[in-house]
């Protein structure tokens, strides 16, 4: 079968992962209303091409907080990569740096980040956080994630609890024995999520900001307000998400709520995007709603599953292929011509 | 089977339930278009969810008339437990009262009231009331549920008479010989609905208003003129309703109704909603909207097709623990801080 | 199989007619679109309705052009009756004065005026009138209408020419030898609709009223142009239709088309509608709209497949139950207090 | 079977052709989303038809570029005739020319320019042509054509790079051994599309216009900015067109960028539209908007694909008699009464 698009290598994924692994990837909350949503916006978004530029020498770089990327699509922070594929996050780093993107490693990685480090060294890697009720291990994670070079480190605010995903409920879902959560090993009992505090609020920022001296992006902003809040505390980047609709199901689609976020941030701080990307022209759309970069998730997965870094890679190509073809045919030339001009509002 | 979500005791239902019953509670009126509106309509509303607020102490408990409910989900009166489970009516009132609940009682229950009252003693219960041509029926049954300490009346003000149901006239629906409408023995001959007085007006309120101290609920209300009216004629409560899609079809959702009667009623009597509530994200969004509480029909009836008041409890909680983590990941830690800042207007 | 509601009759003689006769009746214009969207229109209607209104005594006659009907509801002109039920347009005149309303005989009638108005004398009848090449044949045919007592001039201005039904191009279809269109014998041909002339304007409109003291009502109009034509061109009544969706595809639906049509009559003559009717709150939601009265199509030749004149009678009783219902539920006691604030517009 | 629309025709040529020639026909980019709302955005327009207007004589030709045709309706350029019948391109140019329309032949034709004006001397004929890295080819196709006594010279715009037609990369597609690209053979590489150049600029208008006297018309347009850049170059046509929606995935409709581009361009020049002309009454609703004619591709090629020179015919004529009907159904006699009146805006 040949990989000519994204979805090939959900198919793929859908047919060979074991069911479990499938399911909890693939889970959204309650109705999955708001991951199918995250899909279905970018569909109802349509361009405005212009024609005759000369789009023979195209450029798709860009930079996130002073780093070049080759093309404006990173890795979205997801965890378990070893359910997907036998080296887990190492894979997933390597296809990264030879890509030439950035890689959100998560906290509920199953490799260590010395070991996700020492995989790709000077790769691009941003750090994903959660705050945990025992701050110490927190702040342990953040100084290792530090001095092991990341340049990033990335608050996740949307997850005091855990979604409520049926299909990891029917399946009583857990980590294979032989998996990690290595990062986490010895702080505490592995898998038990409810030692993530529910008690933070914005105020933690600045308890962040005092362990490290890297740029802060918030995940998991949908709402003009809390973007406001965001830039209020300080932070470096924001990365509207409804966390791939894992957590409040029928909350906005994330491309809608670009919109709102990019409208009230007036370009203090970076916006990216995650959540639906499947297509290069998605990434044109994101980009011309305001969005500096976007992360994918499951796509990154798939291609895992697929054929781990090469599978990755594989993707990351396509998707790279398809946003320079989309590009052109809209008549840009390089990112810095892409702006809201090329698209319409939606009509729903 | 693991019960995972409401829709999973439909679907139980729908396999265990005699064809006959299944149809009875299933039943729409016409093309069953406004019945299954009250679903969709709820599926069209997206919240705002807001991040970093301190949720990790939540609390869900609130008062509908000056009494204390341990979540704002209710049992709407529906007839004909005895259908669903062999103890009927008081299987409901347990499961109510032991989940902290409100229980409105139908007067088309195949429990006596007394029966119901002395299967849990203590609950909160409120009575359902149709005015019936001959009024002594319908004075001796108010004066029964004062009595016995049921703590509000319920009028419906949406059947003047039964609405088409087409597969209950497939059917020829009506009552196994076994079973009764034990409130009405002796007052007719069961069954005969033409019995309701169809001449009910607005002034009959007031001549409830002279046989009971309990305040007045009514039910069915869809319009902002006939809100006005309800609180003219005095009443302490409304619950819009559309009778769970039976009577007239094609009229208005019930949440989309909700929001005209909220703005009418500015506050002056309690507002609540009945229709189409499937997911604890429903009752965040009908709080959001303005109602004081929700209450269930048709899933109530699946919980005591699965296993009775047990299986009628396991539903209330789904529906509890569902409120309260939606609640938490939009952002609010007490039903106070739920508010219309929490949706978006629907876009169709 | 119990028939309970209209679409029980349209299965019926989906499965009972021959396929031929069957694709003629259900034919549309090229996709059938016009045709659906009649129903869709209606769907995308919602009431308002008010409660506690004294419904006991329910009057639903009206009266068109000064004629007393039983109910709003009257026969559309439809051609080929005997395709449906062998004693064709008799047994539609029978149903119609059974139920006291009124049967507009079309021009394409398998029987004569006279053996219409023998089958049935003294029922409310008027005559549907093509406008033929040879205008003898219209003034001859006029002229014998109204010494039969029919009692209105149905002129048909949408058919200059015959639209294109895919079905019965594919089917070749044309009459049984054993079928005539008895009014036409001797005139033309039989079947030649290409007799028609497609030349007539609102001039003749003059010459139809020279002909005739018969109120002229002309069909198929879907403008508010055409509307005001009509009225300065002296009609008594508008009826709006698309002809069944059988004429130029892609249209407005009639109900969407009533809407404008009444605003730009203003009452100065009576405006019916057609097409689409499927249900009694149907009937509810044009009269709240304008109309004075609806006409039914299909569903009278689904009566009639059914079981002729009974079957047609019991397909008008259904629909005369359910107005009344629907008027009740949404409490209106009496034709004369049903008004647009019954309904909302429709939000697509 | 009879083959009574264009679908049929569709149908035909989906079982007949091989599949590698349907899938490249059938082709669109990525999703499909444009190729399909093609067609779906006429669907959502809805016609104002008028009555009582005089239609027994209707007239259907119009003129483009002061040149009369028979009807409003002509042969968008489309590559690769061979392979639906191996007569190719000259049984387009004949059936064309047998109609009484234009045909645009494409530089991918597998005929020569001189076979297509051999094979039917005196037809309407215009030339498609892509810029080529190599200038010289371009000069040469452009000087041949005029020479040849093609009458117009359209200029697509939207192909800097071929679109991501997946079923092509699944199919690895290319043109059987025994076709040719004859028009380039000697001039590249068969097949070798990455020979056009991607630096083309509004200012290569400029050159073309240096090389000929024929009228030049651009092909591709979809926004309001480059209609007005299109006039200022000094176009004389403009050609609405998203090439099928096998270029840039997710723009616009093109019956709704026509709606865009007729206001900017304000009557300065000619403007046409292709893509999702499947009706006759399509072409009036594209006149209504502000086309002066419509052309068609895919349909054309499935007439080829049944028949030929004449299966294309049968198409051309069912299209030109549903032209007619609609025109008359709607009140047009003929082409200059067809205005933006005939119909509603899209609800969606």
């Amino acid at each position: 079968m040949a990989m000519v698009c994204v979805s090939d290598f959900e198919a793929y994924a859908k047919k060979y992962l074991p069911k479990i692994a499938w399911d909890y990837f693939a889970a959204g909350a309650d109705d999955c209303t708001t991951r199918d949503e995250n899909i279905l916006a970018y569909k109802r978004i349509r361009f405005r091409p212009r024609m005759l530029r000369d789009v023979s020498v195209m450029d798709i770089r860009t930079k996130i907080l002073g780093s070049e990327i080759s093309f404006p699509v990173g890795i979205a922070p997801t965890g378990f990569h070893q359910l997907a594929w036998p080296d887990g996050e190492k894979s997933t780093a390597r296809a990264a740096r030879a890509m030439g993107t950035c890689y959100i490693a998560s906290t509920y990685s199953t490799c260590t980040l010395e070991e996700i480090s020492a995989a790709a060294p000077g790769g691009l890697r941003w750090f994903q956080l959660y705050i945990h009720r025992n701050r110490a291990v927190s702040q342990q994670l953040v100084q290792r994630a530090e001095a092991l070079g990341f340049q990033g480190l990335v608050l996740t605010a949307d997850l005091p609890y855990t979604g409520k995903r049926r299909d990891d409920v029917r399946n009583s879902f857990r980590l294979p024995p032989h998996m990690k959560l290595k990062n986490l090993e010895g702080a505490f009992e592995v898998c038990k999520m409810s030692l993530l505090d529910p008690s933070v609020t914005w105020n933690d920022i600045y308890w962040l900001r005092s362990l490290t001296r890297l740029p802060i992006i918030i995940k998991g902003i949908l709402t003009r307000e809390d973007a406001e809040l965001a830039v209020k505390h300080g932070v470096q980047g924001i990365i509207v998400s409804n966390h791939g609709g894992r957590q409040l199901d029928e909350g906005p689609a994330t491309i809608d709520a670009l919109v709102e976020v990019v409208e009230a941030v007036q370009g203090r701080v970076e916006v990216y995007v995650d959540g639906g990307i499947r297509k290069g022209s998605d990434v044109l759309k994101a980009l011309a709603l305001g969005a500096k970069c976007v992360f994918i998730g499951r796509p990154a997965l798939w291609g895992l599953a697929y054929k781990g870094e090469e599978g990755l890679q594989n993707v990351l190509r396509i998707l790279q292929d398809e946003f320079r073809l989309s590009m052109a045919l809209a008549g840009c030339a390089s990112v810095s011509e892409i702006g809201p001009h090329l698209v319409q509002p939606s009509k729903l």
